[in-house]
């Protein structure tokens, strides 16, 4: 199944001194996501450097921006095909197996302290047969336990509070499920995107498993099908991969995010 | 000045059910470390798997083991060469020039939450000058403040702890000089290595900070010269670079290290 | 010196459906507060229950509201006798000698978790000479390193977290100081009250020391002189004496507090 | 159901430097313990001061001892008489009923931080119908949940740690039963006791809940009767009356308990 979406942001910062941007905006480019047309524009115009991160292709722009107003806008029209996914084939693989560049996933991270969660998953989830099912419970079970509650987290909120607390936003609910997932020795990662009829729109947060020889997406909000996300970054955790990572002294001033979906 | 070690280990496990190993063990091979032999003996004899990470060259070796009992012994002849070190040239460099793949060394981790210590080390450290003293100001800061008291601290134990609780081992010390580090806009990463004249050996943890244009060592715990350690590997923080991360019922039976001082 | 202030509150509520609250806004009856007149009204009218604590003397009023807008005004004229103040002899009581049914206060509580920071209260105050100075020397503490940031924490802020990220507000600062001085064997506890002249007008908080033969009171926020303070509850920490308790869907309206010095 | 016990304990302590002592061993008075016989021995001979705290009775002694060995011998002969139960008519008591002198019990404490399990409360226990039942509903989910793993935990573990972690030994198990019933409003503390046929011998931990008009025992561990357990102390948490209590540089050399039933 193909889509054409036509997606983008408009990001309004207060420069108050000289300040460098690290913004992750941009489209990833994957087998999955193919970018026909895409614009990045800085008013007042200004000069950046563009970084592909080797390993995860994460695609990152640097921006040093002088005192005042600082407006980025990014647009991009991109195929995605979406794969079937058969859930039956998608297996669980034991670390024996597992490929070694992989295992960076199963260990804890900022937001994700899969280390305190072990005897949690195992009780909730240990006696579900392996595969993608388990990860699917794992989705079901915050979905159906966690209270999305826009505001009830912050930048520190990590998988250790919520699982207990049980509100925050999806971001949340992503380092949730990623925590399970390594406490399991399922890799595990976050990811973020534009998504399709978001209300109201923002970046959005899920996350992928590794089953078998591939990642595959989940989202335990429900909010997004996989196949109306459009995958920008990947990462450990949301320490990675931040829409902006802001060093100086900024004030956002207002955020517009779009996804359009082209007619065929 | 250029030193020839003799460096390894012994490690001895009870498997109670076949499990697997994941040993960093192996001595780093950097352009300052040049391994003259090495020899990896698994007891009873089997088969293992390398992996050397592409980034950042980590040197992984894993190990599916049978029920019973498995023997490693690691040995390595190292020749090691100290750069001389101008701290008056390795200056910081702002995130405005930052080389971009080391951003990642600025986000906060599992063991270092740099983004809860900004404000400490900024009363701190912020007044002092940045560079090579200032980093070195922050090890001065763990010396003279943490005690070093073995077992005060476990698996779970981060730098947002020990900051406050201040007492820890060299794990600790180095978790909470990254964290400060990174909180300072210093790209900072844990390292690991064999260390000669530790006593009582052990694996030793220390970190390095990015200044002017490469990396250096730092050892908050005094314990250890920089030229007195050989590298085995880098990340994050420990949970990335464990010498041995295991799934699997496993005990430890007895752990030996040992390093030798080749005279010339 | 005697100061007589007219104070009080008026506390808005929307309540949703029958609930229960918990009121701790009457000043307190102390050796030196003296109540000229006092008045609790409710809108609308309807029954309440004043129970006083037998240790602590606190005055909490139970109010069952029915669904509707409950108004709650308590208006207070107090003659307040502050002491005056000897430093020099306000020595600290080793355990030893403490009076028993002050030890209490020694050990953490929800939100002063002494416990985790006895180094730190060592190696920041150990060496001082015991005393109204070392207490002083907190608060001198908690005042150069911490910044007043309204809104910057919540009710699950303890003093483990401000003692590390260095912000917050009244509450947070009397956490601190508590902590600190329990640390060091010093009883502390937490004190509620209205100031005179603290803008914006709200409940104030700040701790009091257990030094010679009784508490003496400081505020570690420099808003309000001891002198200005009309007291209302003492706690372990604000979990015991929040201004209101509530049980049942409600939401507050609005909140007014006020306090004159009546001129001779 | 009477039953008479004779329990004790035998503590040996090395003294380095004069240290002050606050033990929380002897038996509780209540009206459904009666001290037959009772003797409290130190060795070497020394004064000591007894308190009876006025609200909840407990019992406390100070020593001030020397450098040098402290042994301290409690022995009591208790008749106590378990008074029947009628799990029916032990109904929670609604906020707006409830004896404010209990408030203080819904209230977080150090290690029960009832306020941040709140929606994990409600959501494992909410729907069950209030009452002796629901409590021990708590009691189950911590019996079938939790593992009990001596020296798992130590004396900074709250409930909010086990109730992810899921191990810990007598003290987190009540801690957690306290906090899940608080955070459903209803009251509950921290009670130690000896403990009859309890192996290895220690000082127990359970805890009370409030309902009807009195306190009932909860044991989440199930390891003693209610019937065999001889009370000593209540709390807001276990930092309220650990055994023992030391100011200065103490170590443990031993500790023995015993209770025996005396056969009628």
């Amino acid at each position: 199944m193909k889509k054409i979406f036509l997606c983008g942001c408009q990001l309004v910062y207060d420069v108050a001194d000289e300040s460098t941007f690290i913004f992750n905006i941009s489209v990833a480019k994957t087998e999955h996501q193919r970018i026909l047309t895409e614009r990045l524009t800085l008013t007042p115009p200004m000069g950046y450097q563009e970084y592909v991160e080797p390993i995860l292709n994460n695609r990152f722009v640097r921006v040093n921006a002088p005192q005042g107003k600082l407006e980025v806008n990014y647009e991009a029209q991109v195929m995605v095909s979406y794969p079937d996914i058969e859930p039956d084939y998608c297996l669980e693989v034991p670390p024996a197996q597992l490929p070694i560049e992989v295992f960076n996933y199963l260990y804890p991270s900022r937001y994700c302290e899969s280390d305190r969660l072990l005897r949690l998953a195992e009780k909730e989830f240990g006696d579900l047969p392996g595969g993608y099912g388990r990860v699917q419970a794992i989705c079901d079970w915050i979905y159906e336990n966690m209270e999305y509650v826009a505001g009830s987290t912050n930048s520190q909120t990590s998988a250790f509070d919520t699982v207990t607390e049980l509100c925050g936003v999806c971001r949340d609910f992503a380092h949730l499920g990623i925590a399970f997932c390594r406490a399991l020795n399922i890799p595990a990662r976050f990811v973020t995107g534009y998504a399709y009829q978001l209300n109201p729109p923002d970046f959005h947060a899920c996350f992928e498993a590794f089953l078998g020889d591939r990642w595959y997406i989940f989202d335990p909000t429900r909010l997004v099908p996989p196949e109306d996300l459009i995958l920008i970054g990947k990462g450990r955790d949301a320490a990675d991969i931040a829409f902006a990572t802001i060093f100086g002294p900024v004030t956002m001033e207002s955020m517009n995010l779009w996804v359009d979906l082209k007619q065929p």
